[in-house]
This record gives structure tokens, sequence and C-alpha cells, in this order.
């Protein structure tokens, strides 16, 4: 393979699911994602099912067109299981046995206490000349075959064992073949919805000729996307998306929690940790997803103590000290209730601020003048509180998310500003 | 084409956003939908970037495999649709134009008060033989290309139009084509592995000739989906699967949570309805995921009380009642503190049952005796208690996810069948 042209990249999503309406490829955009970096652009992507004949079809026009084929999944132990038999007819080439991997895999299986089942013999096979690919998290072997029509990878289905393997052992790999440069930023925001965000920053849309811009919404996140590609160096590239990034950022300022990739539970563990301030929360509608969200970031017991997911009237009353009087005249859903939540959660952990959640998430549980959707978040600290009335569109599930988002939202505007920032959500 | 002989079907996604990292096509899985309920499958999904040599090897190549064939998108007004063009130039014929779309397209604009872009006058040529497909909501008209290689179906990408046109043009057209009738189910396992599963069912795959089965592994749970397609009737497809369901469900028995799509959180959820009783929850490693799944479910309020996520050692003794010499004698990660977690919640609550989860979700904080993936979970009930011992692989949120399904599935075991099925996970 010439180190030097411009390689064709196809990517190969082996599973019949993926044919049907109810499961979709998605390993593909986490490898576009890092092939990218390395300013490889993916031209074909092919979807196939697990069948002898559609396989030997794909992989045989893929070695016909592709000077990189990256083929995921279809590496297990299970009788559908032939990509590595396929890909090893469409090279020409047989299966090798290699003792050593069965003995990894078997490892695998003794560290655990299981038996290994007869079926992942297979995964000791290789396709003869293919170097191999470890799998830390899974037993099947990757592959990685270079031939002159083309470097082929087979990688393994389930994306966490995809992702680690293609990090450690595919990507290191790739680098020679590195033809460019690329720059790319992502701006996350919180508090703006996409139309207003659109309608700051349009007029500026002519000064991004150099650069690839994309507006992406998510439930209480709108993020905008910016690459620069360079062939030259990585200094052009940054340098041709710099005025960009600062015009941008001088638009939508405090909007903007993250330019480097980071989700809002990081922001705020970063913020909590320079401040020195413990967190704890109480939620009622979310459930437990806020604790969740916050406690997903490795290192957050630092600065994380305790929620209480006050789901009954009951517990408000008896985890949060919540007024029972209070809680029968406002009811459960309301500004005074969260704002004694998020009080009664700070002062029996002793947390710095306390950060409270209550609100109809719906289907069910809506009335005329507490609608699903209506959502109350509180914020309290040493010397004061902050409560939101927020009217969430959406369903179950998205009113949760805009929920954390919004209560997390208001500790980062605290910690950042220690005032409010008008919101455009 | 021959109307009798089992179809090659191939979806054409064309545009260069779907080979980036940020879009994914969708409309596929729409199309995969309507065709299923005609009993016929896609065999082969490709998508391709909005230049004439990828789309010209992607043309070609479906002509050659596939009977039928449907691109989505590339018929727009812009320089980079060239969808017609070139899958005119791969069926070797030529563009025509036809003046009375040209004339429907203007009409378009005057209706809304708009002048016609000249871009949009190449919208108005078709391929020649082509019926037109008309577009109800935008300018671009579809073709439908009935050739002795393949039918070929050219459709707008906008999914609006592409469902608008597909169910009012094109799915009449192919009703001629229904090969049968297709019923479609999902057995979903918790408490056992992915070869586990296939060692204790591989013995029955010859019997599923007449199904299409695959089975999906995700962290801590294990889906087999069964298709079964026939060509007399519904009443047939059905009892086509019955044998192959009972065979296994017969062999996989204790490990099915659902049988009909549901999740792990609805299945429990409807338990503790139909036993009227209460849950409440407490969570280290967790942090509040457990209590967030549970409370995904509409209703939970009837019988999820409180979730305490007890982070910190203070929390554990303070809300959960756990007693200190305990804590301090065995750590926070262990089979002792896992029960007293479970019995405090419930206990505090006075619900029926508690539920906890102690562990360590790395990727710090492990040691050679407590490492990373060891988690302790429990459940408590008015007369006894259960605790079980888990090492599980993954990174922090796989052994969040593993916790929550492996914490879950001792209570289903526990109202299902109140004593212990042997875990295979």
């Amino acid at each position: 393979m010439n180190d030097n042209k411009k390689k064709v990249i196809e990517i190969i999503a082996v599973g019949s699911e993926f044919l049907t309406p109810h499961y979709q490829d998605t390993n593909s955009l986490y490898l576009a994602s890092r092939l990218n970096e390395l300013g490889l652009k993916v031209s074909f992507k092919s979807i196939v099912g697990d069948d002898r004949l559609s396989l030997l079809s794909c992989f045989t026009h893929a070695l016909k067109r592709a000077d990189m084929i990256f083929v995921i999944g279809g590496l297990g132990p299970t009788a559908d299981d032939i990509t590595r038999e396929i890909y090893s007819e469409a090279l020409g080439t047989d299966l090798e046995f290699i003792p050593g991997l069965l003995k990894n895999i078997k490892n695998r299986f003794d560290r655990r206490g299981l038996d290994m089942a007869s079926s992942n013999k297979k995964q000791a096979f290789v396709i003869q000349g293919a170097q191999i690919l470890e799998n830390k998290i899974g037993t099947a072997p990757g592959l990685w075959i270079d031939d002159p029509r083309a470097i082929s990878v087979l990688l393994p289905g389930p994306p966490m064992e995809l992702k680690t393997m293609f990090d450690a052992e595919v990507f290191p790999k790739l680098e020679k073949y590195k033809t460019g440069f690329q720059v790319h930023k992502i701006l996350k925001m919180v508090g703006i919805t996409e139309s207003r965000t659109e309608s700051l920053i349009s007029d500026l849309y002519p000064e991004f000729e150099h650069v690839d811009l994309s507006l992406l919404a998510y439930p209480g996140q709108i993020e905008i996307h910016i690459t620069s590609h360079s062939v030259i160096s990585v200094d052009q590239a940054k340098s041709q998306i710099q005025p960009q990034m600062e015009s941008l950022t001088k638009r939508l300022d405090k909007y903007i929690f993250s330019q480097c990739g980071e989700e809002l539970e990081e922001v705020i563990g970063k913020l909590l940790i320079k401040n020195k301030k413990t967190l704890s929360v109480a939620e009622s509608c979310t459930g437990g997803f806020l604790g969740h969200r916050i406690t997903n970031v490795p290192g957050s017991s630092q600065y994380f103590l305790q929620g209480i997911q006050a789901y009954s009237n009951k517990a408000k009353i008896q985890l949060l000290g919540v007024d029972k009087n209070e809680l029968l005249e406002h009811g459960a859903v309301s500004d005074e209730v969260a704002r004694l939540m998020a009080e009664g959660t700070r002062n029996i952990s002793g947390a710095d601020f306390g950060l409270a959640v209550t609100g109809i998430a719906g289907p069910g549980g809506g009335t005329k003048e507490k609608p699903v959707g209506l959502v109350f978040t509180s914020l309290s600290w040493d010397n004061g509180f902050k409560v939101e009335k927020n009217q969430f569109l959406g369903d179950r599930s998205t009113v949760k998310t805009r929920s954390t988002q919004k209560a997390m939202d208001m500790l980062r505007r605290h910690l950042l500003f220690k005032e409010a920032v008008p919101d455009r959500s």
C-alpha cells in the first residue's frame, strides 16, 4: 500500500441486527472521529448481516475499492460470528490456530472463576499473517492484516471493547498514515436554545469559509462543532480556527460551559475541587439521575457527599426535614419545597452546597396548574438560596435530563459568576 | 425481475455528513420497518458521500448484487446533489427533461410567493424510462426505475419527505412483491453471559431453520432476537416461531426477564405492583443510577419510596444507620456494609424491600484485596436478606450498569422464585 496517496477508507459494520428497524451501528461514529484526527476521512460505510454470501460480497468489494478497511463485529464465540472465516476467504488465505491466544482467553474465564465455553475456542483462530490486537476487556482478539490490496483491521463489536482496542492497538499504528492536521473544537452550552444560538451567531457564518461548523441540539444542551483542516501543520489548522472561536465565545460567553469536550458534571466537579467545596443533592422527579451524573466523574467522592431520592412525601419530611405544613400547603412540586429540599440535604450532610429537583416528569401526574414538565430546581448555600421554575418540553427521559442540566447549571453559574445569567432556554 | 424469487434488497444513504462522527442516517430504519411488514428483508446498507466516483462504485455494485435498490438523498437542487446524474450513468441511460415537472416545481414556489432559484431546474430532469414519484412536501421528485437488473427507487433525504413519498407512492407499488408475514420476538436475559447462553442453546440451532436468530450482549444483559417469516400467513409465522420460543424459554428459563421488549426496571416495577410491595434503595458506587433506572418507569412513584446515595461514610452512618464499628472493621465495600445499607434504607422508609449497592466503580480506588469492579449487592426483606459478591469487568460506567442489573435481578428472583437461581454471568 502506497503511504503517500490519499486513502480510500471503508468501515464495514457486521450484524444482522443493524439491518432491522431496531438497532443501529454507532461504532463507526467513534472510528470516524478518531480517523478524522489523523486527517483520514471515511469514504464508505457498509452494513451487512451475518451470512456468508453477503459478507463475502462486501469484503471482496471493499478489498477492490478501499485502501483501509475496518470491519467491526462478528468476532465473538457464537455460531453466527463468522467474520474471521469469511474475511480469510475474501483474502484467499487460511485460518491458523494460535495456542497462546486460547490460553489468554481461558485465563480471563479462570480469573473470574468461570468455565470457558467450548465455543470460545474459535476465537483463538486468526487469519494467517495477521497481527493480533489485544482485547483488554473481552475475549475476542482483533486482527491487523497488511496486504498489498489494503490494510484490513478486524475489531470486536461491543463498543467498550472496540474503543479500548482501537485506542491502544490501532490508533498508534495509523499515525504513519496521517494525511494532514485537523483541529476540532466543541463549544458546549447550557441555558440557551438552538434557535437563540443561531440568531446570536448567524451573521458570523460568512467568516467561516475555512472551517466546518455544525450546530447540534440535545435536551438541555447545545453544541457547536468546529473543524479546521490543514495539510501543512497543526499550527495552521489552529490559526484558521482561532478567530472563529474568539467570535463565537464572545457572543455566547457565559452559556458556554466547556470548550474541550467535558460534560457539565465534569465542569462542576472541577469547580468544586478548585473552590474546595462539597455538594449533596436531593431529588424527587429525577430519581437519582442527578447523583448518577455527578458520580459518573471519576474522583467525585472528593466532593460529592450524599444524595437523597425523596420520591415519597414521607421521605421528603423524614430524610430531608421538609416541613410537613409547607409540603401540604404548596405541594411537593413547588418553589418552597424545592428550597427546603436543597437546604435539607445541605444541612444534614454538612455540605457547602445543596442542589434539589422536584417536578413532574410525566407522562402521568400533571394537572392544569402543575402540568407535566413543571420542574423546580434549587441551590442552597451557607447564606442564601436560589429557586428556578422551569417548564420543560419532552418525554419523561427528556424532562429528567433537562432537569439535571438546569440544576447543575445553577451551581456552575453560582460558582463562576455569583450572579444570574439570563436563561435563554 | 422475477417476482417470485427471494429479493436481495439494498438501501443506499447518500450524504457526506453521514460519514462524519456527528450525523447518522436514520431513514434506513424507517424503510427497513416498512419493508419488513411486507416480508421483505434488507440485505445491505451502504452509506456514501456526494462524490461522483464513490457514488458510481456503490450504484454499480448494488445493481450487480441487489434486486431492489433504495437510494436516499442527493435529489436536491444544490451542486452536491448528483444522485440522479450518477444513477443514470450507472444504469447506462440518459437524463430527460420533463417540462411538466419544472412547472410543478415552479408552482410550489409561486404558491409560497417565492422565486424559484435556477438551480431547481435540475430537479426536472429524470432518468429515461423512470416513473415519477410525487413529492407532496418538497421540490425533489422521486424516481421508480424498473429494469431487468433491479427495481431502483430514488427518494429524497429529508425524513418527512421520504416518509410521505414512501407511504403514498412506493409502498403500494411494493405490495405485489410481498413475500410474506413476519413475527419478531425478543428474549432479554440477566445473570448469564453470552457464551454461557450459547452453550445452553447451540444444539438447538439446527431446529431454527425457519427463523432468524441473533444474540446480542450488553453490560449485564443478553438478548436473543428471533424473527419468523411466512409466505402464507401471520399465523404460520407465529406457529413457526412457537416451538423455538418454547425450546429457548425452557433452556434459559429463569434468566429470561422479558419476552416483549421490557427493560428490567419495568419488570421489577410490575412485580412490585402485582405483589403490592414497596421498595427503597441505598447506593454507594452507583451514585443514584439504580434509583434513576427504577424511576425511569412511568408510575414508579406507586412502589418506589426513596433512595439514599450514601457516598461518604458519614452518610452511610447518619442516613442509613450503618454501624460505625462494622464500617471501620469491614470497610465500606464489604458484604456486612451492603447488608446494613439494604436493611437501613428499608427500615427508615418502611418499604417492603431494601436494595443496596456498594463497590469500587473505578478507575481509581482499587486495592489488591478490593480491586476495581468489586461490588456487593444486597436485598433485605422483612425476615431475611441476601448479599452477593460480584467482580465486574469494564470501565466505571459499565461497572455501574452491571451493578444495577445485578441488584434489580436479585429483587426479580426473590419476587418470582423466592430462591436462588445459579448466576452464570
